[in-house]
């Protein structure tokens, strides 16, 4: 682990992405985007992915021309976008700007990509968004990945399909990020790296027996992701990964149907604004007064009381900022093997 | 348990709330809601809840006169009401019919309802939308109750907060209705009043032991329900949870702060109308696609394959349109006691 400045890691990060042909605006987002999720602690889903991006940016699989960004349909609130496997963290900050100028005249906006490249940490686009008073929805599966099982089945047939929000409050913004599945494909992969077992029975081995053991998901045929709610309630996590997977290549109109095989995104992205609702100021009381009950409940666990998802995120963001970002080892060696495959050295 | 004829079933609850009050069209639909919960199966909340809803009629606790909806705010796509606690099924219904206009025009449209009488099965109201194309989306929460903890914490706070969403497909239309908890309130009742013991343990009791006795939720302090995910992955179905919280009472501006302490609900109202996106042709045949590949996944337990969610309801509602709703010995006790309550004779 070595501590980094989060300017000094945004600016190489930038290069590089430059170095590979994106114009500044596409490079200072996709940097931009990357260390915000590395300043919220999600290191498999920040700057580690640079080196990957960069890879299918030489082998073309990735894109980095703003203009490859077509806009195929629009109304005042709605538009659906093909992105042609453009960065996606430039895509989806392109489809916030969209949602959230329709949302400020109309009350909500909702775009749709197809063919995004892969979007990064879903947590790092809301805080932008929620600091306008405005409430941000992302959501995102990836058509050419099948992980998780659906309940009752053994054989994985859709991703982890997260669904991330943002929610103003007189405090703190609440930041929510979460799969509809147990865990994510990041968390197995990272588990084998290391050679460990998972914390939970997360995982299906490909006969449908429970297994902790990651191994199990990287045979032939294939283990299986659990769907949230488990052995137990998985039809409720089923039904919400299907939502996403609705929302998000049903309502693009592609997905898995047109035998995707490339790295990448189906997006669903909807910004409301409550000033066409009830009004900011309430909306933010009636958090506020959510927020105090939840840590006025006794924890179950003494001493360790009750957090709203995405505050232990904003703490360390803050204490980053100031002090560095901690990145562990295999990010490291990440943007130093991207760095040194992009003709450049690393400060770090 | 006696077999009832639907249509019989829907006439004596029609009368019932005509004979309270209600006009032709808030008691026609107050009645196919109620029913359309039953012929889906849901038998919690169907006709069973006719008692309680004619009960706060009579104590002015629940409202019948339409004019009651009031529209406090409104843009082309948006809409706030204040429902001044008139009968749920009817201020959905408006609700989505105002959200389904919206939809056509603009691909898009979004309604909030203060103050909402109870909305009974949020299954029950998606079909007719997904019928026509659309995409219907409904959240609902209830600021008077807290039922369910915060992940970590042991005071319940807020409720199940439901969520049900209607994807039309090329076959049956997939009806997803889904509490972000492990369990429902119904459950926890009907166990109660069974002396049974839950199917796992969903509860915790009010010290943070988990349990399967319903009589741990009934304490003083009481215990609470688990967030979905339960345990091990209960951070996910609280944001869940929270989400719900935030798009009904947060949106609405209304709610746990106002200290609410009538039955009712919050509601989020959204459809969206996949011709403004990919289109509904294309929309359907991703959807389909991705049922027949759910559905050739290898069962994991042999004999019972994978189920899409809604298709069993719906196999029921043609099944019991047909040969009659085979209703439990405590909604029939319940409707005769309404019945009687209200001064018709029960049919049944």
């Amino acid at each position: 682990m070595i501590v980094v400045n989060a300017i000094e890691l945004e600016t190489l990060i930038h290069q590089l992405f430059e170095k590979a042909g994106a114009s500044d605006v596409v490079a200072s987002t996709v940097a931009r985007v990357l260390v915000e999720g590395d300043l919220l602690g999600h290191h498999t889903h920040g700057v580690k992915l640079a080196q990957g991006y960069l890879k299918d940016i030489r082998a073309g699989h990735a894109k980095v021309d703003a203009q490859r960004l077509e806009v195929v349909k629009q109304s005042p609130v709605c538009t659906l976008y093909d992105a042609d496997y453009l960065l996606g963290p430039y895509v989806v900050s392109q489809a916030l700007d969209a949602t959230t100028h329709a949302a400020r005249q109309y009350g909500v906006g909702v775009a749709n990509i197809r063919r995004s490249h892969h979007i990064a940490c879903l947590a790092a686009y809301l805080q932008p968004v929620t600091e306008q008073g405005l409430v941000p929805i992302v959501l995102s599966s990836d058509p050419a990945v099948a992980s998780v099982a659906p309940y009752g089945g053994l054989d994985p047939v859709y991703t982890p399909n997260p669904l991330a929000i943002g929610i103003p409050n007189e405090g703190e913004p609440i930041l929510i990020d979460v799969s509809m599945s147990t865990i994510t494909n990041g968390l197995v992969n990272r588990t084998r790296q290391e050679g460990g077992q998972l914390q939970h029975e997360a995982l299906l081995d490909n006969q449908g027996q429970p297994s902790r053991n990651p191994e199990d998901f990287f045979t032939n045929p294939p283990g299986s992701i659990l769907p949230l709610g488990g052995l137990e309630f998985g039809h409720k996590g089923f039904a919400l990964g299907i939502m996403v997977e609705a929302l998000t290549s049903g309502l693009g109109g592609f997905g898995r149907k047109d035998g995707v095989s490339q790295w990448g995104a189906a997006v669903y992205v909807m910004t409301l604004d409550p000033e066409f609702f009830g009004g900011l100021a309430a909306f933010k009381a009636e958090m506020n007064h959510f927020v105090e009950r939840c840590q006025n409940s006794r924890p179950r666990i003494q001493g360790q009381s009750v957090r709203m998802p995405g505050h232990a995120g904003l703490a360390r963001r803050r204490r980053y900022l100031e002090e560095g970002i901690p990145l562990p080892t295999d990010v490291l060696d990440a943007v130093r093997a991207a760095a040194q495959e992009g003709g450049l050295s690393s400060p770090f």
